[in-house]
């Protein structure tokens, strides 16, 4: 089919690699497909709100190394379930959906590209489902989704860690002390697994695998007995003790209600550690410089692809369907597959492996 | 099988990654399988001349981050067919393959994992079937060995180029220049391409597609006209025009016999194109700052997760084969499969698609 | 005088360029001096404990870009009142002095480099002022030291630092959130002043100028209000509320008494800002990740030059003086004119005025 | 003086910190003196034809860590001796200076703030001389400007280099090459000799010190004896043989007539040594990647305060001069003391001393 006019919106959290996608679509929109290119601002909020503006390609020359989304984005914003205060106060639900088709319908778009996490793409799905040409494009920084190698913004938020580790190694090394780095990872610890590999790490905490402290102190212990007194930690935020809830760093700054909820898990081990150990500890949590800043070559080309790929994908029609890395092709994958399945790191897959033969100690 | 000891060289040109394989192997064998490691030195030259040393956990502990190999590499050292000059300065060739076995068998190892490009491994599949207990680790910074998707060294070099490109677009536009990056690539374009989408080039010349200067003329014009007087290029090192031979840079550094010869493809093309247009040209050549110096994280873990299933598959006596990353798995692939096809970008492949999708000149 | 024999020790917190110092030192030291060199390890702890090793050219070879420094170094080894727990776990203070200048006289060396900064350099005053030949080389990563236009290790941490507001910069405008980072300074700002200005803070906050949470939430009130409803904001760790005392990361990590105390004050003013603005607030906290890892080139050219000019001072035997950079070049200056004497911005500075007059808010 | 519209222009080649000056000119002007900025494009010429644009602080707000110049830049536009082809083909030489003075007073400018290196700032005293109120802002890549300790840009492009030389060290000594690595330096070589002295090279030669081949080449034979087969060397574009012309780079890609003058002094010492010695030999040009990209940390300060600093200068009225950085502060110095003498590097100073005693080669 012809395309005369796309619109896309990025949605969830920011990550990098987000306007290599935008740039994408628009040039190969435009200059493959004659076609106009309508951005949608700040995720389906922009469709609910009829917020939006053109695209062209003197506009979005210089993103490719930007980090961000020049169109924004938002964790809100749910066209099914659209939450906000009352006049009272309250919080209350709307339905904006029919809103958000009837203003789609008005904007005269061919296609929508969907760019989102797992979230986001499952609204997308039930755009589709209620028939509007949707095509996902796959974003989260965490690379847990199913269906696709790599998610773009992952490399360089590993990158950013690893990093951040190389500076530890030697400041730690220098002084003997045990050194941890809070890394991105609420639900899933393939950010920390890679970073921490990448990095040398000594212990590497992740989610999927409750920690046991005897197991972290014991590690310590046997490295300072071997004549390395110093220990660099990976944990990432969503890291837990056995037997215990996990202590994410947005409770502690956002949804804090007192000062004991300041820092989060890395603080919280850093504490259990000095209690026990007679090293110094000290942490350092990255926090958003993950997610922002300009993207590695890796996720700009991941980026490029996917987004030409689902041009080529609306060109011919396939709505319903996202854009996939496998191997060394961008491919299809049905929408519907996604529902809401998060790739977590299984507790005795290959990287896990690795990283034990290596002998890094994941707390168990 | 139990693993008692074994041996590890790097053979061919070297690249980013290099040592996170020695230092995964050397920690996996000894922490692991409790068995010792020999470095051989030099790759098959410490075969053929007995130079080797014992490499240890605590020999390998900050090489993670180094690039280079601790081993030390060379791209001569054939045991079937090793070139010298003998005592009349006559250049002879010796096969020195029983020398190398028997060498092998004196040092008493289990296995000897051989790291490098399609040449190295050929050699390792040779003394495979001669009986040595051969695993391949690939290695190439071009990317273009076939059975795995990527190899280690190559993202590193694709970061150093797209870091290169981010620098000249700014001071292109400031300038309404021209400018063009030599990038490594004498037989494959792939870092050429994902250099140039990443950097954002214009141009992007590689050698699977000999080029028509005229088109790049072409492109270098229209963009002018629409308002953009600067343009960036990006050359792989053998790229070639219609009808030419490829000017390689290392002809240029190394071979050469005159002044005529000084500079490679990128040099020519600067020239080339400024004989034709009312523009200043400037050129960069990056070399070798692509292979060296420290590895990217994903080139730290591939590195280590390569290193790591290659022990593993010595420990389960299969030999003959090498490791590969097929999508997010490291498998193992026949070694004799490789057989000398190097894996070029096919002129109409979805990387060359999404590159002329987006404007990008391909120099036809 | 002929130099035959010299030692080198760093003390108190490590920071980038020690090893360019240690390397230089070694270099000029053998190479021009034809000097044998002692590195001391561990700071004084080395000559009061009478631990040390010969360096060599060689042995220095691949230390430039190396973070840390490869003799260790201690915050503690006071010789004149060393503290270390009797056998009764009761903490007590010795006097070493007369040791230290007895190992000192064992080692036959002809000068003493002491690298460190204000204590360790009044340490080696007092040293001096006992007869040893002395020469100090300033360093502190906070750049607050008397006599010197810049201590090394300084602009790495502003780098960090500064790299780290690039990625928050494009997160935070994506999101409409205000960002904070928390750098290193617990009695000067000048790291978080400089960072912040290079990374396009919307609001520093330093020790000095105790800050007015009004002026900040001010600040953010009128950003919001002009278009741009996120903010970047920059806090060293020493900063504090007006009428409060100072929450830094250390005790925070180390001294901890209770949950109360994890975080420091960047995860406190996260809260604050939570309880009183309706954006949502993030806080990254660097830590270490500024103290080690590979130098800037300015500090590996200033770790040189401070290095070998040590060694020439030694040469014409100008003992009891320190190297400093002014202007363009090392200069020598009396140790004794340091005494105790932090530089810290004062608040009426040119870098304050700067920073004020392209409307950064210092929270006053 | 009450400052009511400000104009400013970039003169000359680009490097990095150009934006940052541009931004705090905008910044400053606008929020505490309340004037207009108007932005002057392509240098000179923009006065000369009345190219201008206004500057706003939200137009200039995300230029902070943006390589190049936003108001662009031209080695040409003297506004005395405007040089240009007529209707023949001639080239001639015009004098628009009244033009100029004329298109500055209808823009009805206060001030006119020109940020350039030597050339550019002696054309804004000759403005000055003629009545226009010009106050200078230092910039050249080379630092090589008599009057201040710094000029931003410089700093960044030590390095770009540095890292380049991190990265050829490694594959240098994996290899046992001689690398070659040319930088930015016509005229003066502090460029290459921070560079070198930053990334450990054996050979650093610069334009100041005609170099002899014999030493160069007695250096690496002396190192191949000393166990290190590999050495690294830094050239400056500008740098020449003892009884040579200097072969740069710009002539070799500009006004090349034949192939014969591809390539610099760097390929040109690649072939001698090749010719030489039994080493590979492997050249590296850097070329414009050392003045573009975003700029580190140091000549975003810099750039900031001299930008901030003339804005306050010229609402002290104190035309005729330039900022310029001494020791800690930003201070005036008259424009005509830099009457056109370029700060070479003394063949005698205390970095080519620094250099020496540490062993580096500086081919004499």
């Amino acid at each position: 089919m012809s395309l005369k006019r796309v619109g896309i919106l990025t949605g969830g959290g920011d990550c990098s690699g987000l306007n290599a996608v935008i740039r994408a679509v628009t040039r190969s929109a435009i200059i493959t497909h004659e076609a106009e290119v309508i951005g949608i601002e700040q995720g389906f909020e922009g469709l609910i709100f009829d917020r939006n503006r053109k695209l062209t390609v003197a506009g979005t020359k210089d993103i490719l190394a930007l980090g961000g989304t020049i169109l924004g984005t938002t964790n809100k914003g749910d066209p099914f379930e659209y939450r906000q205060f009352d006049k009272d106060g309250q919080l209350t639900t709307q339905d904006y959906s029919q809103k958000t088709i009837d203003n789609f319908k008005r904007l005269d778009l061919d296609c929508l590209f969907v760019v989102g996490g797992d979230g986001t793409l499952q609204l997308g799905y039930k755009l589709f489902e209620r028939g509007l040409p949707v095509i996902g494009i796959p974003k989260t920084i965490d690379n847990d989704l199913m269906g696709t190698d790599y998610t773009f913004g992952y490399q360089t938020a590993v990158q950013v860690a690893c990093d951040a580790l190389d500076r530890l190694q030697t400041t730690g090394e220098s002084h003997d002390r045990v050194m941890i780095l809070e890394v991105m990872g609420r639900g899933t610890g393939w950010i920390a697994l890679e970073a921490g590999i990448s990095g040398g790490a000594h212990v590497i905490l992740i989610p999927e695998i409750p920690y046991d402290l005897e197991k972290v102190l014991e590690k310590i212990r046997l490295r300072k007995e071997g004549g390395s007194p110093f220990s660099v930690i990976v944990v990432a935020e969503g890291a837990k003790e056995i037997g215990r809830e996990a202590i994410t760093s947005e409770a502690a700054s956002t949804r804090l209600q007192g000062v004991a909820q300041l820092g989060g898990v890395g603080n919280f081990i850093a504490k259990s550690l000095s209690d026990r150990i007679d090293l110094e500890v000290r942490c350092t949590v990255l926090g958003h410089t993950q997610r922002g800043g300009t993207p590695l070559a890796f996720d700009r080309v991941l980026g490029t692809r996917l987004g030409t790929q689902a041009v080529e994908a609306a060109a011919e029609g396939k709505f319903g369907t996202m854009v996939a890395l496998k191997s060394q092709e961008i491919v299809l994958t049905p929408l519907k597959t996604l529902a809401g399945i998060v790739r977590q790191v299984p507790v005795d897959s290959q990287m896990v492996h690795t990283s034990e033969s290596i002998g890094i100690c994941l707390g168990r």
